[in-house]
């Protein structure tokens, strides 16, 4: 019944072997070897599959002691050459040694013919790639160790070339940052880069010019880490609210309601297959209709059968319809011999349909969930929503971009006390979490982003969270000289109050509640000073408004008056103050911003680099 | 680190109290209470609060023994009139005896003055109002008796009314299907219902009829236990793919890529505050200003302010917005003073300036995420993707809708086998959930929608999954005389076909696979035979088609041929072409529509009865 029970019932726990395949591609992932105690040391002379990216690599000849290495490896800049032990050389090279080494050693070498042919002439020498290799599973890396009778070194150095690769694990010869690396006897798969073009081929990038190949950035370790930081904190978030009862509600993402009264908002409008035929790339050879879409047309009219089968109204029509298909696919049928006797036949096949907009008012994208959610929550008691929102704006913000994920809660018979609660409760578990399940990425974090990372999400998982009303709050940044915009009551603070507020004042996050009523939307309840409402915002250091809630107004004539003065279209909200016109609840809660919880946490301050494809860039490939 | 261990590692396992009060309302939920093994008997003697909405009712004249009840309750029809013990009269009357029960049962009784003065005539009898009373978080109501010294019976009984009551547990004085009511004592709060327009006031409504109320039906009982199994699968689903080691990536729900070169999508504009403005209704006052605008100006101009600082590059044009803004606020403080005075000014603030597009290409609602995973697995391994995907279509469907949420999926280094197995699991992983953590809502479902949902789910938690070619289906029910369309090589698969498959033939869910080519997108990849493609479906008795999944094509000369060959825009796809072309890996996956899953569960037949705002419908009010 329960979340809480649920979670223990149904999922075992499983406890995997360490070097248990991935269930779904029999391959090893590099976290359950590297991720041990001794970095994988136990497990040498096991044979393993493994699969990922070259990060970096190296190309040692074998035969000509004095010859130069071929440096790929431009991230790795002065690594080099390395010492080649003559054991190494040996074993590569002689068959008997290779022997001798398995009577001893344990283990087995295969000898695999060469993937592709190499280049005619002049004959390379042979040689050993080292390849760092990483897939995505941890922050480090394997070594893997293949010698160019396997496969052509040119087509496994680039940086990027995916490998999939059967081997036994060893210690390396020469002692370094890693308890073992991989030494490959079986090629399964090499996925080659075009250099010319490859965006990794020159060197490292800068997180800002990487926005503009955004298919690749997940490439990175930096990337890679954000993402699985990001994606932890997805399932924590589902955590909390399952194991605290709420339940999981999803809102419209097309809408007709306008929760904010925002008004920038992104319009919706339906393009039907009529229209798309009329793009002129697409149409140009319209009277040359293909077989694909002679069978496509032949989908829609399974689909229109079977609307009139479910609908049951007309028999006549159903018939028509079955007979139309009939015909449909005698005609594709026919199509099909003409094609495979290559006759080119040039045939017309019915046109199909123009479709209408299905929707017959206006429609957006959704603003914010909160009311829906509220319609909820008077029904089912505590909800939450975990989705895109949408804002239609202008500015080029590091902060805001047209599309965000946030967290949406609304709870029954609760005050703007119990959802600053909520709140507090949430944050700090988002905090701990981060603390508790990404200590490998979190540690790369800090190395390579913002040291102060951790201490940061520490500080505000244990410490009390401040709570301070907006009128106080502007009191005290009255007091303050130096500000560019002088706080004043009834506006909004500035990004530069809020930062001294939070970086400042309490150095840490902090709750402003009790906004004048002009700041925040018409759904919020009217405080009984007649000035502020029952609204809060949750500000961090770093970042600034990371939350937004409030207590819904319950009163109906109050609610109806807000609409009127903010000169609100009242028919969008009628089915909302149905809520309220039959058995109405107190209600509060809030939006989270899910993409700016990631930039607190890992310290980065521009939202692009926190989400999978963010919209708004300037080559915008997604 | 992982997954699997977080979830150990981060969260409790609190054991509640079973009357613990929920954290955020200071009230009890009713499954602490009547979720008990003894439904509570247990609790007698405790003093709670609870909230909730009133289901059913009926009320007790307490001094005229032979005066006929009000039966408010019409759901509950023939209820009427119950013998009211002797004691339980002298309870609510004399206080004298209030006082001996006090010593004798323990239980405190508070004495409150009434909400409201009752009507002024005639003085309406004494009386005890019975309240079945639900609060949404399990399948049981609990009975609320409530004497109408407390809160006027007219106000209490109509359905729909919410209640927050304080009162002690005890048990029933006629012995009934519950083991405790609440004795009321405090009514802390009521939420009226205007019986003329609420929906329930009637009787009971079919599911259909319950569509055009959206906002009020999950106070429905059917709808309420529909929606807790939707949470705890939405729950379930990133149990699994966290579990199994899968990352969560949230792919755009804007965007310029067609996934599935399909031809119904919905085209995306941004309406920015001008054009708002120049919406007549909203624009019939614009020189009359209001404060409120003012307001929403200067917000407008703080944002233009941090980016004027964020971009750096132009000093005065930060100091002339600085001063703009401090204009601007000097403007509002005037305003606000005239306000004050009622002078009434008429007054005109700066125009708020026009927007543009933020999107220079068309961009619309995504169809399938399937590409965009493809870009994160190639460089993280295995990700996952749950959120909205959308479909222009013009057809009225009970399987299909505008708007519908998809579970999507895609595994590096894998093969189609490795996708089928993947469903496999995650299907079956999602029946066992429902059957463990839906005890409750399953066996309502079971008694109101569907006898057959368990044992569906069951059967499909623990048989081997059925797997055929599709080649070998259409040899299959070419045999079948019956049909309305023959099935015929190379062609859709009709609705009749795929339900005869799986509801006659193999009675039960049933992959089918490796489909001719020009079923399937351009992505997915041919098979040596040159006709049919690594794809596949699961279809499941009741429902039809729940998943589609395929391994992807690798070999860039064939994708940019399929293309060519489909008319598709190439340009739209360059940055997918750019994975092939880099580092390219075998990937398969599939998606997964989570709302058929919860018509296979449930046994509805209608998706719009699974969804919490199902767009499409006739009097749209979301």
């Amino acid at each position: 019944m329960d979340a809480i029970q649920a979670s223990e019932a149904t999922y075992p726990h499983p406890k995997p072997n360490p070097l248990a395949l991935f269930k779904y591609s029999k391959r090893v992932l590099l976290k359950t070897l590297l991720m041990q105690e001794d970095g994988g040391l136990g497990c040498v002379g096991e044979r393993i599959v493994i699969g990922g990216w070259v990060k970096s690599s190296r190309e040692e000849k074998v035969e000509l002691p004095n010859a130069a290495p071929s440096v790929a490896d431009e991230q790795k800049g002065s690594a080099g050459q390395e010492d080649v032990s003559c054991v190494e050389i040996l074993q590569t090279r002689i068959p008997l040694f290779r022997s001798l080494i398995k009577v001893f050693g344990g283990v087995t070498y295969i000898a695999r013919p060469r993937l592709e042919a190499p280049p005619a002439s002049p004959k390379p020498l042979p040689s050993i790639a080292y390849l760092q290799v990483s897939d995505g599973s941890c922050v480090s890396s394997l070594q893997v160790v293949v010698d160019s009778s396997l496969a052509s070194p040119s087509q496994l150095l680039p940086t990027g070339t995916c490998i999939l690769v059967e081997g036994v694990l060893k210690q390396p010869m020469i002692p370094g940052k890693h308890a073992v690396e991989l030494k490959a006897d079986k090629i399964l798969h090499i996925g080659t880069v075009e250099q010319s073009s490859y965006v990794f081929s020159k060197k490292r990038l800068p997180l800002d010019m990487l926005r503009s190949c955004m298919h690749f950035r997940p490439r990175t370790t930096t990337v890679g880490s954000v993402m699985k930081v990001r994606s932890s904190l997805t399932f924590a978030t589902h955590t909390f609210f399952q194991n605290n009862g709420f339940l999981n509600v999803q809102v419209p993402i097309i809408t007709s309601t306008d929760s904010d009264g925002s008004r920038e908002k992104f319009l919706i409008t339906a393009i039907s297959s009529s229209s798309y035929q009329e793009d002129p790339k697409l149409s140009k050879d319209r009277d040359n209709i293909s077989l694909h879409f002679v069978k496509a047309a032949a989908k829609e009219k399974n689909a229109l059968i079977e609307e009139l089968k479910r609908t049951e109204s007309n028999k006549e029509a159903l018939a028509a319809a079955i007979q139309d298909l009939k015909n449909t696919n005698e005609l594709a049928l026919q199509l099909e011999a003409r094609e495979k006797s290559k006759a080119g036949a040039s045939m017309k096949a019915d046109a199909i349909k123009s479709s209408q907009n299905p929707f017959i008012e206006k429609t957006y994208l959704t603003v914010s969930g909160r009311l829906h959610l509220e319609s909820y929550a008077s029904a089912l008691g505590n909800v939450y929503s975990f989705g895109p929102r949408f804002c239609a704006t202008r500015l080029e913000s590091p902060k805001l971009l047209p599309e965000m994920w946030m967290t949406e809660t609304e709870i029954a018979f609760s005050e703007l006390q119990d959802a600053m609660n909520c709140a507090d409760d949430f944050f700090k578990f988002l905090c701990k979490w981060v603390l508790d399940n990404c200590v490998d990425d979190m540690r790369f974090v800090c190395k390579r982003i913002d040291k102060a990372s951790i201490d940061r999400l520490s500080s505000a998982a244990s410490k009390p969270l401040a709570k301070v009303t907006y009128t106080e709050a502007v009191e005290t940044l009255k007091k303050v000289d130096k500000m560019e915009v002088k706080a004043e009551w009834g506006f909004a603070l500035t990004t530069e109050h809020i930062s001294y507020l939070a970086d400042e004042i309490y150095k840490g996050p902090v709750i402003i509640y009790n906004y004048p009523r002009d700041l925040k939307p018409f759904y919020v309840r009217l405080n009984d000073d007649g000035k502020t409402a029952a609204a809060f915002d949750l500000i961090v250091p770093k970042v600034g408004k990371l939350m937004s809630g409030s207590q819904s107004e319950l009163r109906l004539d109050r609610l109806t008056k807000r609409i009127k003065e903010l000169e609100l279209p009242r028919e969008q909200y009628e089915w909302y103050l149905d809520i309220k016109r039959h058995g109405a609840v107190n209600t509060s809660g809030f939006s989270f911003n899910f993409d700016l919880m990631l930039l607190f946490a890992t310290g980065l301050t521009d939202v692009k680099d926190v989400i999978p494809f963010p919209r708004g860039l300037t080559k915008a490939n997604n």
